[in-house]
């Protein structure tokens, strides 16, 4: 089995040769500056996992795992004009760098390369691995969907949100290990018991996001500690402490202050304990349904591990 | 043989039928609106016709035919954000009566959704009916780029302009009669004449558009006769006008005087004419890669009409 710094390399070495079209090439300029600019690579890492399970050989898991990671850099593309983030990955986004209709071409531009590179499928698997693919990409907007709606809805409730966070980022997580199961030639139970992994790891993953947030390292995190607070956005935090008391009503005038009278609420509340358990939970459902895989235990150290440094990362 | 009019039949009764997901409804409101805004629904015509000439059931281009025209859709969503577009159809655009954000999103679902009803393609040719849909995908997104950076050049050629709508415009046409050929199990040869034929055909068709806006009937032509001159658009008819003499520099402050003095100038320097000229020979060269197609002519009476019938439009 690979190490999971080979699979790094792979992956790497993958990218670096990824071949951009030359008819038009300032349309690739923003694709190869999102593609360069690094993050974990936790999804094509999923893919070949996945089929390294199965196989020794994962070479045609290759193409189609950079196909899903050039798909989520796609959705941050244009998650990032929808938000008006102005940073991602230390970096101006490209809506900033570039302009508007740059950052939406661009992102279009990359779907259409993710979907290419997925399509590398081999034939035995190919019509499962699109549908899978096409799927998700549906469940990904819908998920956004309801990320903008909650902006502006007053009541939203924990299922909700776990609902949203699910479609949002759980299904892509899902999808890469189904998509490298499949090209394994796992068995029906075993791409059904990825998936149910990918989607426990993914909400587990959500929420510890949304934890360090408040409480990761300022150094390590990569964006700053309180930007949910400070825009409001309905976590799983803010839900659950207004379940047990109203929030404070502070100006927002000493920034500093204000996030800090939030962590305390959420503290005092209990929502901080909550938020540390239902990752806990997540993370161990997602250990279960590796379980059902009926593979020997050395095989799922590597997931397993992956699962532990998701759940205590600080990045 | 289907006629036009029951092709038009089952095209609609299909796009009718369309069932969308219901998780976040919100997000296929724009979605509808888009789809029912009408058209004329030229690429899954196209789809079908092109599966109808080797095959007497076509039940099974339906899906794929449907998937293409919300393809086109979808591109029209985005172009029209991107181009600040008001109306599209004589209605407002997405962007106008929802905002950028719901007609980026939605645009997105649109993309998803047309690669779920592509992949409906059966299995002896799906892989090449998906690698087509993807090429095709990859080409526009380049087209539309040429587009935005034809804006800001001063100078533009004539074989570059070409270029530019073949991506933008002509590929698509050629991706329908291919898919719908695949579909159809023709010959590679076969397949490759009605891919021709769709990259001629659709080269006269945005000629004639570029045309249309000068002389077209604007009781019939649904945009504003003299929009592409208004806004300085580099047309097919301005850069030929503009290598036999510089153009007219005047004040737009009497619109309806800049757009007959533009009009005067692409008939005085023989522009209008060489347009003219240009339609006739693609139309002409499409025609001639039918009769590569090896079928009796009755079968290629529809196509053929349709080309006559796209070269002497005026809507």
């Amino acid at each position: 089995m690979y190490s999971q710094s080979q699979l790094a390399e792979l992956i790497q070495q993958g990218l670096d040769q990824l071949q951009y079209p030359t008819l038009a090439p300032a349309l690739y300029d923003p694709v190869r500056y999102t593609m360069e600019s690094g993050g974990k690579r936790l999804r094509p890492t999923l893919v070949l996992m996945a089929t390294n399970l199965f196989k020794e050989d994962i070479s045609n898991a290759l193409r189609p795992a950079l196909g899903v990671e050039m798909y989520h850099n796609f959705t941050l593309l244009h998650d990032d004009v929808m938000d008006k983030a102005p940073n991602r990955r230390g970096r101006p986004t490209v809506h900033v760098k570039w302009d508007d209709n740059t950052a939406i071409l661009s992102g279009d531009a990359m779907h259409a390369l993710a979907s290419q590179l997925v399509a590398e499928a081999p034939a035995y698997c190919l019509r499962d691995v699109i549908n899978t693919f096409n799927t998700t990409d549906t469940e990904i907007c819908e998920g956004q969907q309801l990320d903008l709606e909650f902006e502006t809805r007053e009541n939203v409730t924990v299922e909700e949100y776990i609902e949203m966070i699910r479609l949002k980022t759980s299904v892509l997580l899902g999808c890469a290990l189904r998509i490298g199961a499949l090209i394994g030639q796992a068995s029906a139970e075993q791409v059904q018991a990825l998936y149910d992994f990918g989607i426990n790891l993914g909400l587990a993953f959500q929420l510890q996001d949304d934890w360090l947030d408040c409480w990761g390292d300022p150094k390590t995190f990569g964006k700053r500690i309180g930007g949910d607070i400070l825009c409001e956005k309905k976590t799983f935090l803010r839900i659950k402490a207004e379940m047990k008391y109203p929030r404070p009503m502070l100006s927002k005038s000493d920034e500093q202050m204000y996030i800090d009278t939030y962590k305390h609420y959420y503290l005092q509340t209990g929502a901080e304990h909550a938020c540390r358990i239902a990752i806990a939970d997540y993370a161990h459902k997602a250990k279960e349904a590796l379980e059902r895989l009926n593979l020997p235990a050395d095989k799922l150290e590597g997931l397993i591990s992956l699962t532990d440094k998701l759940e205590n990362r600080n990045v």
